[in-house]
């Protein structure tokens, strides 16, 4: 990297987020098994409508219906990757986005080899933490479990040639989340390690994502946006939780009450 | 419609609810993924015993210890269409009440052939919004997903007859709820918008009727009595919120709470 | 009983919890339906991280990874029961502990055939109630699902028998816990009645306790410790709740900011 990313602009983020709130996406989530609830919260408490289909035929039929399509591999059985490949393939014969959240791939072989898979089937985003990343891209790098031993800029450059080699919008989230699509790159600050000592912050962020990524308009910016409301969301957060349990409330009103002046 | 149907008596309410309370109900839920903790939560605050049993078999033993079951077919999958087919079978051979949600029925087609098939077994109880109920009784009225798109009153005829054809107490859930065995008609006022933007506040509510249904007495007052336990909750948690995320907190202290006080 | 057990003290619980602190250990949970994210969400306030992996092949594959693993069998399926199976032998032959977690084990015969199988493959560590202690060990007590209707301490006899007889650390909860290893038993008091109105906080402890039986030194004393951990979380938890709502998020800052004060 020869220069330095530029920032996601907050006057972006908030035009993005004001569009997301109008178009109030219906965000198909097969998602993992730990996260289902509080992901749906996170759409809900953003105006999007989740919803969460997992039989094959059904997924399939949902994706006539849904705006946008999150698959996230965290807890992957052969019978759900199935599934998860049918609603791509309807998806993809709608031309509807579909994001990936690689969860732990790497070390595992199941998931390791349907993500490898599903990097075929053009998908419009892809968010995950470095040892993810960089474990798509193929470049070494495994996770322990759900948890990065990377720093997000280390994956950096795996992450620009997965957005080119995939054709999918890249965000590498860490302490400072990274948004590529091989040519260009936004770098998103903020959030606390407050939201990592809460499940599903950053597969959350993913099903966010996936709404970000069906509005019509520049995906780069839209997927920095939802970076970035996530992120705020979080800082605000913080601001006002003695701990994790006391996180969680404040983070959904947080994203609930998010408005441009915030996010500037 | 010639006449506008009697609201639910806050006396009425606060007797059903004492009753719950005494009986303390075993409800076997066999519900949707994305909604296990939050409605076990519901049940536990309002002194009931929530249990999910998902094997077939097990399912199917689990209805002579329960009190009443929950279907809700959320994410259902064939495996767990067969499982909850034979809890029913066993809790009608017990002559255990047992309830039915029949989440986004009409467009999928997998559940709406299971719900169709359901409604063959005598449920004592179906909770749904407008577009599931009008669904439901082959009327047309399509949602999308989760979300109605109808007002319930509008479902209110399709409700009624759905009630007089299955037998069931049909509980059509929207700004106003209306409750209907059929031939007398109850609605229920109150709640608030916060409460659709936290997810299984509905589906929560088809437990709590499962629980009501298992009562002595006139089930049509304890299911319009179950509404209205969880209207007022919510309003009372909206009160006292800054968003969606402390609202989820607030309505299960209101649960807890909740005494004929509040509800008259 | 010829006397009444020690009870747990407050130095070693403060030391265990910061030796856990300090290892952080990955806790692989093969859990129930239910309480998915509350367990994770406890293990991370706790300054641990949990991994749930549920592919038989995957979760042979992580016991190489994980520090300790949880069996809990409350929504058993006899996949999950394969897929458990296939850890629990992985972990064995790694030397890695593994902690069993009985729900509602006695009345209901897959899951109670399957602890039976559990039994013959050398647990580090068991965590039930009354009802499923008594059921474990054979000498006859059934709950009503989820719930005892037994005290903890009638309990007791079995709990050591069973120690001895599977060579687990055998952890009976409730309104005092009693910790066993066959030879010695130590009692651990606190908590309060409004954690049995929150689903969760007996498995949460189970994973807990899974977490904790992964550090070196004295298991008994370490389990012990964790089930003080829990319960004085829960106790301050209470003390600021106004009902079940409050309590959760209370519960998880409480575990975050628990010290070595606190536990004395």
């Amino acid at each position: 990297m020869h220069h330095q990313p530029d920032s996601v602009c907050g006057a972006t983020v908030a035009a993005s987020l004001s569009l997301f709130r109008q178009h109030a996406p219906l965000v198909h989530c097969m998602t993992n098994d730990v996260v289902q609830t509080f992901t749906a919260n996170v759409l809900l408490a953003l105006g999007a409508s989740p919803a969460m289909v997992i039989d094959a035929e059904e997924a399939a039929q949902f994706s006539a219906i849904a705006d946008g399509l999150l698959i996230n591999v965290g807890t992957l059985t052969a019978e759900r990757a199935s599934a998860m490949r049918a609603a791509v393939d309807a998806a993809n014969r709608l031309n509807r986005p579909w994001t990936l959240d690689p969860v732990a791939v790497g070390g595992l072989t199941l998931r390791t080899a349907f993500c490898q898979q599903l990097l075929q089937l053009r998908p419009h985003a892809i968010r995950g933490n470095a040892s993810e990343i960089l474990a798509l891209a193929q470049q070494a790098g495994q996770g322990r479990g759900v948890d990065s031993l990377h720093d997000s800029v280390a994956a950096l450059p795996a992450a620009q040639q997965l957005a080119r080699s995939s054709g999918a919008v890249v965000a590498v989230t860490g302490v400072v989340d990274y948004v590529t699509d091989g040519a260009r790159t936004l770098a998103v600050a903020g959030g606390s390690s407050l939201m990592t000592r809460v499940v599903g912050t950053g597969c959350a962020l993913s099903a966010v994502v996936a709404g970000f990524a069906a509005l019509p308009g520049d995906s780069l910016q839209h997927i920095a946006s939802a970076c970035r409301v996530i992120s705020c969301a979080g800082e605000r957060a913080t601001a006002s939780a003695q701990g994790p349990g006391s996180f969680i409330p404040a983070f959904l009103d947080a994203l609930w009450l998010l408005d441009a002046e915030a996010l500037q």
